[in-house]
This record gives structure tokens, C-alpha cells and sequence, in this order.
């Protein structure tokens, strides 16, 4: 990324909005032998593979409720203060999303409205690792909980030891998730899927997670289970104008690209200069992430591209559909308007993607590989159903029965017909 | 289904919530087949599977816009003034869908809102056969200009000499959809996902279709288009209490019937007697039914069922979590609530389903084979996405940086602390 590509023309944006392509894996026959397994042997299946994958030997899947409620005593009170000010806010937002319920006469007699219904199981999947992923235990939990969703289950893998990083734990607890299982991988995918004596089927898997589990949840798809999104590495695109701050962007693409080595990051300006400051700017503040060596691999599919106005900037990111999009720019009302494809934008110096990555309130659940041109990030929409209503009376069967009958009739549907010429033939005697 | 089930218990229910099993054919070889071919060939591949499926010759595969423009002078009157009324009611349902945006300030200085922006390129499917389904165009093209999709496309099969059927053509033109392809099957939702010289490659596709297209569209998903819903044969719960008309309740249930042999109808009531005389109607309209043949098929794989309360046949719906439920009551509000699990829902004896396939207002794309316990039917949000944005002021990060960076601390990410750290300290000098 350290060469900028200067003032490419539109034909060449398609190839720079190419994602790096990474060897990916053909799990498909993993993922059939490990399902198969859990269908007909449940929690022995489940038990046999996380010993596999994760050397963990249990006796049971679920984490006792002691364990959970013992988190709160070993973490520090700076972060359960965190967790609470972020907890606070997504639900402020996500309580936004609660759609009223408005009911629409179309036609004399005929009143139509829609109402929301929450998906009674859900199932989110929490990675391991060395880092524990609260914030999305938040991301997920918090929505489902406002949503209304009867049964809210957490599979996350556990250490060599069988525990859980305690902030998962207590990031469950405090959005009220009690059913929390040490699963991780393809087995907790499947297991979610199937049921099992020990986790409870669900109807829709929310979550991220490696290949394995990209996989499994591709799978899922097939037995009839839902799930948010599909997958992709993490990505951020910054449209920088002459009032950006360069260390403040540098440092958000260093965010960025630190999520792994197949995160992307992408640096527009219609100022050449501009963008040596915020190289510059990178290469300084580089130097002392940990993180380094994933940051260094990230960069090297990175592109830093000179346009010539910031409407074009927009354009070309319009192309790439960002999962994060950063316009880092005193004044970034004029430009809000035109972004079409993204997942979250962030806007203004001061709104770095880490806010929304944590505490602001917007989800952070969202699309990634240029699925901004087509899908939504996760939202309280995710956790329900809009189930549509009508009620007509005999006025509104006499307005418009006749239309119905008609285009029945044209479409060859004689029973459809008939169902409403009886009612039609009745309705003139009330 | 003409021997009543009575007062099966709850274990019982989730074998009588099966849909019916159809021998499904491995289409995936095919479809990867013929994609290949539209992949590398374009436009020659699309025609030479027209001929191989459809047996139609074609030199363009576009419909020219005069035939387009002819179609009004090939309809009836009668039935161009159904679509305007069916056009008017879908505009005034789908339009009550859009959603206004809300500032939420979260914190000071922090407001979050989200808004919603158009799919840009969208691809409709029609199916062909004997009959023409415009009722499915303009379920699906209202919606698609009401959200301002930028390019909205048609594919619809051409019989053995080319032509399309003119109310499908009318139907295009009536909602303002110019760009209509010859083209059906597999090769038509290849053409979209791919895009050849004539075929624009869209973003999403929507619409029902046979097996080819479902395998197809399934197939899709893989290249990064989205699709409108999973597919499967349609049905209808009909819970009828003691103020049923059981001659307007067979109706219902026979014009759920003659849309497939694989269709399924469900019949429930508190009442056996209701449900003796709600299947003597059946056998006496059966009998001057064109589409019997089909009709006897689907009954064959129905159930009529008796429950002690109709709380109970709510339940032993959401269940089975029907694409239709109708509700033959003369009281039914009180039963509203208590409905979760259900794609479209018909209140009262007057509201029959024909009325919303074609002109109440609501949408007829709806989730069947239980999908309607996770999924939602097509609806205005099915052609927008919604992004998330935010706002922070010097105050804002003030006020939650601080939050944010103990737990990016927490989560092992130093950049993303770093993002906020810097900006900490340049808020505290301003």
C-alpha cells in the first residue's frame, strides 16, 4: 500500500475492488462426516470432536451456572463499567429499530398491516482464541434479548482445560444469556443445527468464526437453519479529504488491519499528499503494535488510491461495497448522501471505527466481501419475523373481489376465483 | 385428509407438522454445467439452452420494446383495470414499509441513526407454463421501483415460437420495467448471476420458479448474489372455529390446492362437526374444478385435525409454521396475538387468500416448508439494504473512549485502543 495508485480510470476500479483471494479450504466432507456423526450420536459426537479440536475432555457441555456467576469476581470493575456503558447503548439503538405497527386501509374494507414476531430460538456462536470476543457476545445478545427470543443459547469452544474466558461469560450474563455451552467449531454449528440431548436445536445461527465454522454454517443452511451472514475477512475503506487528520486515519487502518492477515484495507483521497501523511503516519505509529506481523500481511493486499474529487472517491467505494467506511473530513454531510454500498460509516474525525466496533451503539455484525451491495449488518430486523395481516369485510370483498376474480381467472386459477365469487355472492346479501 | 385426526397429542405434533417428501432430483451437476458455459460463452450459451429447454429459436434475447408497447392492445379491459387496482394497493402497503430515519444520540456527543439505500441491480424471475403469473410481477416490481432499484430486470421462458405472454409484458410495463429477457430456467438465473453482453449481472434475484430455477438460484448464493427466499411448495393452514362458513373454508382450502400436487392445505378446528361439514364442501366444489386432477394429488398429502381449543390450533400452527393461515372466525382479534410462526395472515371469513395473491395489498412472496419460523416474505426491506451511521463529536469520544479502550484492551487489540487513545488526547485540548 505504500505506492499510492494515482487517478486510476473507472475501467480499472473492478480489479482494485477485488478482494485478495485466499486458499480456501474444501471442508464440505468434514463437515457432512462431523453432522452425520452429531444426527445420529448427539452429545457423544459433539464430546468426541472437541476433544479432537480442542483437546478438551468434558462431562459436560454446558457451563455450570456457578461458573458463569462466578465471572463477575474475575474481571476487572473498569470493564464490567465498559461492558455497561456499551450494553447501554446498543440497546438504546436497537430499541430504535422497533417498528410500529401501522395498519393501512388500501381499499374501503380492506385493512393490511404487518407486525414483528421474534425468532423463539437463536444460537450465537463466539469464537476462541487468544483475545475473548465479548463485544460481540454484546452485539448479539442485546438485540435478541429486545427482540423477544424465547430461547438464546451461546456455543463458544473452550480452552485445553474446559473453561471459558470469564469475559464471555460475564458479557453473557449481563444481557441475561444463561444457557451458555463450551462448544466450539463445526460441532457447535452442528449441534445447534441437529439438537442434541444437552443443546437445544435452533432456528437461526448468528456468529463468527473461522473456516471451519464458515462452513458448518454454509451446512446449516441445508437443514433448514438460518443464519445472519455470510462470511468474510474484515475490511475498512477511509475517504480522506485535506481536513483529515493523518494520524487519526493511520491509526484506524492499523485497526483494522490488525483483525488478521486477510483483513483489507483501503485509503482514498482526491490529495496525493494527504495520503504520504497518513503513510507516513503508519509507518511511525507501526512500530509499536504487537500485533505487527498480522498488520504487516494485511497491508501487503492493501491499496492506497489518488482520485480526483471525493465524489469519485465515493463512486469507487460505492464499487467496493466497505463492510466499515470512514469519511475523515471536518465536513462529511455533503458527501453522506451519495454512499449507496456500505455496511457502517463513520463520520467525521472523531468517529473512529472502533467506536462502532464497541460502544457507540450501531451493530458490528456486518457485511463483508462486497455484500454491502446486497445484505444489511445485523440489526433487531435479524432476531424476527414481519408477518403480514389482512382483514377484509364484506364492503372490501365487494371493492375489490371483482379485481381478484378477474386476474384469477387469467392466471388459470379457477378454485382462487371461485373462493372469492362465493364470498362475493354473499356479501351482497349482507 | 377426509378422515379427520382427533385430538392428536403435542408429541404427536411434529410428525404431523412434516411437509410432505418429493423425490428431489441432484440438479447440481447441471446447473454447474450450464453456468460454466454462460460463464465463458455469454450470450451463445443462454441461446443454445433456450433452444435445448425451451425450443425457441431467438436472434435477441431482449424483448423489443414495440412488442412490449403492443401488449396493452392484447388484454382485456377488464383485466388491465384489476392490475391498476391489484398496482394501487401493493403501492400503498409496500410504501407504509419505508422506514423513516431516527437520530438516537446514545451518549452525548454520540448519535447513531441508519437509513436505508436501494439494491442497485435487481433480477426478477417469472415462470412459464399455461399460465401467465403477472400477479408475481407486480409483487415483486412494485416494491423493487418503490425502493428505487437503479436496474430492474425480467426473465420470463418464451414458448416453442419465441413470444411471451402479453399480460406478463403488460404487467412490466404497468409497474415500469422495460428490460425484459426471453430467457428461463437455469439459464436465465445464470445469465443474472454472471451477466452476458445483452444480460445485465444483477446483485439479487428474486421469484419462484421450478426445480431447474431453484437449484439455480441456490447455486447463485455461491457467486455472490443474493436470492429472495428459500423455495418450496405452497400451503395453508385454515383454523376454523364454530362462526366458519365451511363452504368458504373449502374454497380456500381447494385454492391452495391447485396451485401443485405438492402443495399442502391443513385444516384445524375445536369443532369436529365443523370440519365434517368443511370436507363435504370440498367434494361437492371439487367436482367442477378444471385443475381436479392436481387438486385430488394435494389432498391426498393433507390433513384435517381436531384440538380441544382453538388456543391449541394456534399453537399446533406455529408449529407448523404455515406460509398462509387463515383465520375462519367471525371473531378472530382475539386469536391475533398468539400467532408467531406464519408468512401471511388472513383474519375473518371474508378475508380469502386469493385476496392476497393478487389485490389486497400485501405481498404473495411469502416463506413455505416452515421457513416462516426464520424467515420474513418479500417486503420493500427485501430490495434495500439499511447502513448504519455514526457521528461522534469531541465530546462524544469524551464521553465513550475511554469505555472503548478498556475494552479493546480487554480484546487484545492495541490498534483499535490506539484509534481512540489518540483521539483522547487531542478532544482533551480542544
Amino acid at each position: 500500500m505504500q505506492t499510492p495508485i494515482l487517478n486510476p480510470l473507472p475501467a480499472e476500479w473492478p480489479a482494485l475492488c477485488q478482494r485478495p483471494q485466499l486458499p480456501v479450504q474444501n471442508l464440505e466432507d468434514t463437515v457432512r462426516q462431523i453432522f452425520s456423526e452429531i444426527q445420529r450420536n448427539g452429545d457423544i459426537a459433539v464430546k468426541k470432536y472437541t476433544y479432537f479440536f480442542d483437546n478438551a475432555q468434558l462431562e459436560n457441555l454446558r457451563v455450570p451456572e456457578a461458573i458463569v456467576e462466578n465471572s463477575s469476581t474475575l474481571i476487572s470493575e473498569a470493564l464490567k463499567n465498559a461492558m455497561l456503558l456499551a450494553k447501554n447503548s446498543i440497546e438504546k439503538f436497537h430499541s430504535s429499530q422497533k417498528e410500529t405497527v401501522r395498519y393501512i386501509e388500501t381499499n374501503p374494507g380492506v385493512t393490511c398491516w404487518r407486525a414483528s414476531r421474534a425468532i423463539d430460538k437463536v444460537g450465537i456462536y463466539i469464537p476462541g482464541g487468544t483475545a475473548p470476543l465479548f463485544s460481540t457476545v454484546l452485539m448479539l445478545g442485546i438485540p435478541a434479548k429486545l427482540a423477544g427470543c424465547r430461547d438464546i443459547i451461546l456455543c463458544t469452544p473452550p480452552d485445553a482445560q474446559g473453561n471459558i474466558n470469564p469475559a464471555i461469560l460475564y458479557a453473557a450474563q449481563l444481557v441475561g444469556i444463561n444457557t451458555i455451552y463450551s462448544i466450539g467449531g463445526i460441532q457447535a454449528i452442528g449441534a445447534m443445527t441437529f439438537g442434541t440431548e444437552s443443546v437445544l436445536k435452533v432456528d437461526k445461527i448468528f456468529g463468527p468464526g473461522n473456516q471451519f465454522v464458515t462452513a458448518a454454517k454454509q451446512a446449516a443452511l441445508h437443514y433448514g437453519v438460518a443464519i445472519d451472514l455470510p462470511a468474510g475477512p474484515s475490511e475498512l475503506l477511509v475517504i480522506a479529504d485535506t481536513t483529515a487528520n493523518p494520524e487519526f486515519v493511520a491509526a484506524d487502518l492499523l485497526s483494522q488491519a490488525e483483525h488478521g492477515a486477510d483483513s483489507q484495507v483501503m485509503l482514498l483521497s482526491d490529495n496525493e499528499e494527504m495520503i504520504r501523511a497518513i503513510l507516513k503516519a503508519i509507518t511511525v505509529q507501526l512500530k509499536t503494535l504487537p500485533r505487527k506481523g498480522i498488520i504487516e500481511k494485511a497491508l501487503a493486499s492493501s491499496k492506497a488510491i489518488v482520485l480526483p474529487t471525493i465524489s469519485e472517491c465515493i463512486a469507487f467505494s460505492n464499487s467496493y461495497a466497505p463492510e466499515h467506511l470512514i469519511i475523515a473530513s471536518e465536513n462529511p454531510e455533503p458527501y453522506t448522501d451519495k454512499i449507496t454500498n456500505a455496511g457502517s460509516v463513520f463520520l467525521g474525525n472523531y468517529s473512529c471505527e472502533s467506536a462502532g466496533d464497541y460502544a457507540s451503539g450501531t451493530n458490528h455484525t456486518l457485511p463483508t466481501n462486497g455484500y454491502a451491495r446486497n445484505y444489511s449488518g445485523v440489526s433487531l430486523d435479524s432476531f424476527v419475523k414481519k408477518i403480514t395481516f389482512q382483514q377484509l369485510t364484506a364492503d372490501g370483498i365487494r371493492t375489490i373481489g371483482p379485481a381478484i376474480a378477474t386476474m384469477a381467472e387469467a392466471e388459470q386459477l379457477d378454485a382462487h376465483k371461485n373462493a372469492v365469487v362465493l364470498r362475493l355472492k354473499n356479501a351482497t346479501n349482507v
